[in-house]
């Protein structure tokens, strides 16, 4: 990260008309005793250094101004923290990999930093069942490696696995690249255990793949991005291990074969398909203009459009053959310009690395204006279009996403933030979206960034409910303030 | 149902210690008058017989005495009966089509019924990404037969599904046969629509893959059982339609091989597996002795176990010949002692009515005890056998369900309900569950049956919490009372 710019502290300017909630108390001293009581001394940190790393977002684009970072061990820790900072009405930021676009894993202001990474046993792992159970602090990357040798795989991979915890991704519902193959944590995680703010365990940490006894309660945990409370223990389902992968990627001339060619994929690649990542070329030529090692695999002449499908079964000889058999199929029809298969493992990485490299380029290219939306297929690149349109030379923006989930990624780059510019962004962007029904949010989450937007694409009534439980689960308000809801509805 | 006797009452002999909630009204001629005004004549049933009928459930072993049977024709009549309801503090019990097997969609008192079957109207089926929007009454059968015919098929099948209506899956979390495959209603609702106890209309109803928009809460009501508010309208992904089906029928010595067998299965025909069900000896002697027109594809010498594997995919070729391959595999490694393919779709079928048969057959036989339990797959076998020696010749105890999801249905068979035959089975079966952390409802609910048995499978932190959950959206406790959570917890 060194070397990067941090950019202006953008909370206020970003249209976020938040103030510090002044029913939170501020840290003392005998606070940092008692923290020092419970946990060891090196895990209570206020060293200036560590501290500004923790304040500080990935994209380096919020910044908060925390006195001090715990770092709790286990579970029995978390929730004599909570209990302490409930009893004080001291305000907490529940913190991960910190790998979060939108603001919610830094504090606003002076919230305590609770950071997971040092809850990171794998618990157990159920070789029959594939059912894994670990501490919430274990790093994506560091499970897929440990599952991957007893024969399965974590239903969830993204670009960020190599810093970002499992319990970041349960609490920010994560979604990822293999989404359309094994659907959304929701339908992965079979159990959890949660410390709530005032200190209780809710122990829901069962490995049943079915239990139909009272309300399912940890759905609400998943996506509810800390602020219900510290998920410290994940049990989630790992599928078997796919013995065969295949990878293609294909160049479309516009949209609309990108479409057409989802549809076919469904229809005729069906169980196998893991994958489907549509980029545009501008995309492309971030990560070829800003990441080291890249090449394109298709460089006789840019094309409009890529594609990455992915198939993985059980079977080598039928996955490569039903792929093959696709593509051929696929150029027949002219919904594919041109197309590669990858003939091993190492092109099959360099293709992913394209896909997944886009955003490193465009934090590389200079600022950059994130937006991840859920579209109706039909209309999800006239957004792009409309954009492009929209701002001129004053910026370049790109799209790119997980077309099998109807998920695209909105990226506005332009050598530094503007008002203007984001005045001329928002709230064309939302106001747009909520008009085809689409989400402001298909995977990022809300934290800060937009929690004041959830109206786009949540009716009152829904909010209403979800201020009575976020009321419910934590009367101060001190878990993740300022993030996911409107905070004014929480004012006086 | 003509001609099976109507067991007695069983509500407070099977140690439910209700009485009815003295705050909540009783029925006047003013609230029928308010029902006629707001709703077609029709629509109005204060006749004996269809009473009868909407009183008892479909084992016939929990009866109400409600004296109402409303059919609203839209949400909007759903939402004009509860606001009253709620407003004259009268309760109510939402039903479908009423195939629940814990007394959960029957009155317990004079409750007023909610019966959705008058809303059965698909709203729409978007053919590219396969998403049903229905209402709440749609029969699943119909549902089925509908999507079919476009391509896709629902993602859930039952026993039931000839009366189910999606409304019920969706509010008791129905799993049944295809779930290993497909997952959970949590994976494949899309979005709800659902009416509160005050005529709230909380429109959930998004068709998006990915929607990260603050808490989803749309998970709450599935398996709520109808006791936070009703459902009526839904949007669920239906995958694509399988081009090609195998089934296999085969016969195991013992369990260990049944439980070997499906290990194997997994690993070798990973994705392609969309149903691994078991059914002992005696659950087979059931069907084949009550149910007419069906009969053993394996006659040659009794076998202690049965499963039916079936495999769909997109390639029939491939579905087969991994099929033939395992099949052989497994009989060359002795798991199988026995087994046989299905040569066509009747033969599939008649395999598929065996499975489908057994309630049915034990429904006939006489009295019959449901336990829905999910298990530790290594010892879920155990509690058969352990139950069967504790009863000896008072009682046939049956063991079958749906193996690869680690969910056992123990049926208990006798001529006759008999308390002493009772109290040799519970609590015992619930602290047996207890003991090895399964679940006292794998799919059925709780219901009325269970609702305070819930502290087998949840700890009391997450009953407190659900507790309060419950009084957040319904402070009257108008919706089907006495179900899901222990009643006691409700009064002052």
């Amino acid at each position: 990260m060194a070397g990067i710019p941090l950019f202006q502290h953008r909370l206020f300017s970003s249209g976020i008309d938040t103030k510090r909630n002044t029913s939170f108390s501020t840290l003392n001293s005998d606070d940092i005793l008692y923290f020092k009581d419970i946990l060891d001394h090196k895990n209570v940190v206020q060293d200036e250094d560590r501290l500004v790393a923790a304040n500080v977002d990935w994209m380096r684009k919020y910044k908060g101004s925390s006195q001090l970072l715990l770092l709790p061990k286990n579970s029995e820790d978390v929730a004599k923290i909570l209990k302490y900072c409930n009893s004080r009405c001291l305000a907490v930021v529940p913190q991960g990999g910190n790998t979060g676009l939108v603001g919610g894993s830094v504090p606003v202001y002076d919230e305590v930093i609770i950071n997971l990474s040092a809850m990171d046993k794998i618990v157990s792992l159920d070789k029959v069942n594939g059912i894994l159970i670990c501490e919430a602090g274990c790093i994506l990357e560091n499970l897929n490696s440990y599952v991957e040798n007893e024969g399965f795989v974590m239903p969830l991979d993204l670009g960020a696995k190599g810093s970002c915890q499992i319990g970041g991704n349960v609490a920010t519902n994560a979604g990822g690249l293999h989404f359309i193959r094994y659907g959304s944590l929701h339908a992965n995680i079979l159990g959890l255990e949660v410390i709530l703010a005032d200190g209780t365990t809710l122990d829901m940490l069962t490995t049943l793949r079915k239990d139909n006894t009272g309300y399912d309660l940890k759905h609400l945990f998943i996506g509810s991005e800390g602020t219900l409370g510290i998920i410290t223990k994940v049990a989630l389902l790992t599928p078997c291990k796919p013995s065969s992968r295949s990878i293609a990627f294909l160049a479309c001339n516009d949209y609309i074969c990108c479409q057409k060619l989802l549809a076919e994929a469904k229809q005729s690649l069906g169980e196998a398909i893991s994958a489907f990542e549509f980029m545009d070329y501008h995309s492309v030529e971030m990560v070829l203009a800003y990441t080291e090692g890249v090449r394109n695999p298709l460089p006789a002449s840019p094309y409009n459009f890529y594609v990455l499908i992915e198939t993985t079964t059980s079977d080598e000889l039928y996955d490569r053959t039903k792929l093959e058999a696709f593509l051929l199929h696929a150029m027949e029809m002219g919904l594919v310009s041109d197309g590669v298969i990858a003939q091993d493992l190492n092109q099959a990485s360099s293709f992913w690395r394209i896909r997944e490299g886009i955003p490193e380029g465009l934090l590389k290219a200079g600022a950059v204006y994130k937006y991840d939306l859920s579209l109706p297929i039909q209309v999800l690149y006239a957004i792009v279009e409309e954009m492009r349109a929209r701002l001129g030379n004053t910026a370049k923006v790109v799209g790119y996403g997980h077309l099998g989930d109807g998920n695209l990624h909105l990226n506005i780059s332009t050598t530094h933030y503007d008002d203007k510019i984001l005045s001329e962004i928002e709230p064309f962007v939302y106001e747009w979206t909520a008009k085809v029904r689409g989400s402001i949010s298909a995977e990022h989450g809300l934290g800060l960034m937009k929690a004041d937007k959830i109206h786009y694409s949540k009716s009152a009534e829904t909010v209403q409910v979800m201020t009575s439980i976020k009321k419910l689960f934590d009367p101060k308000g001190i878990m993740n303030p300022y993030k996911l809801l409107p905070h004014r509805l929480f004012q006086d």
